[in-house]
């Protein structure tokens, strides 16, 4: 099989709030809006961040999400070519109503903070260096941390 | 904000396991491998998929991961070009090991399956004629369903 990962998925409880938070607060446009049942956005070249009804979710999947406490078990990054657009993004992920962690300067060089969304899904939003980071991020900017 | 996922990352109960599953099941290639810690994986174009060892998320991310029974409340899904390449995929993913749900019709005119990674993450190996569908795969095969 090819290495590639299509649609990511989402179960949201609610799924007015997660389209509201997504496009009125960040500020994407959906590729697919169905009212009710799913809004899905290009999350890059190919591939698409899919929000689904959580009832429709566990109809087709067969069973019932977890209920917490706790983490979920996974994160999305978004990685940008400055640290002050890591800044940047977390402010309009807390004007969007998103619980937002301040960035901060971490032991591996890079400077990332989190958002969670009406879920709780946590997005970290990174400024990395790195040759991964570099990887990732379109027109990377090789000046050093500011 | 750009509309972009650049990481999806597991936190993973055991990343031995994982990693044997992804790179000796599926073949996948590692892009960075640090040996009880995380494996970092190219799964698109601007886009890396990373598993990362759960106690290490915990402790970087600030508690503990929710605990089931449940399911994960998100999917990753594997889009490619054929019906056929549907059930190489899902075959290829039973040898590893995982549990797979055999593909399926579906009403909206795909063909789908999915199989579970080690920690359960649920990946749907899709053919989707739609648009959408179009839109995420290379090339993808204008012809009808076999």
């Amino acid at each position: 099989m090819e290495q590639r990962i299509s649609f990511v998925t989402l179960a949201v409880a609610d799924l007015e709030a997660s389209r509201r938070f997504y496009v009125e607060g960040l500020r994407w446009h959906p590729e697919l809006d169905v009212p009710g049942e799913v809004v899905m956005f290009a999350a890059g070249e190919r591939l698409v961040l899919s929000l689904w009804d959580r009832a429709q979710f566990e109809a087709e999947v067969g069973g019932r999400t977890v209920e917490g406490p706790g983490l979920l078990p996974f994160t999305l990054a978004h990685n940008v070519e400055t640290p002050a657009l890591v800044d940047e993004v977390l402010s309009l992920a807390g004007e969007a109503g998103a619980e937002v962690g301040a960035a901060t300067d971490r032991e591996w060089g890079g400077y990332t903070g989190y958002f969670a969304d009406p879920d709780g899904v946590r997005w970290e939003v990174a400024w990395n260096p790195g040759p991964i980071g570099r990887r990732v991020v379109p027109g990377t900017d090789p000046t050093p941390r500011r």
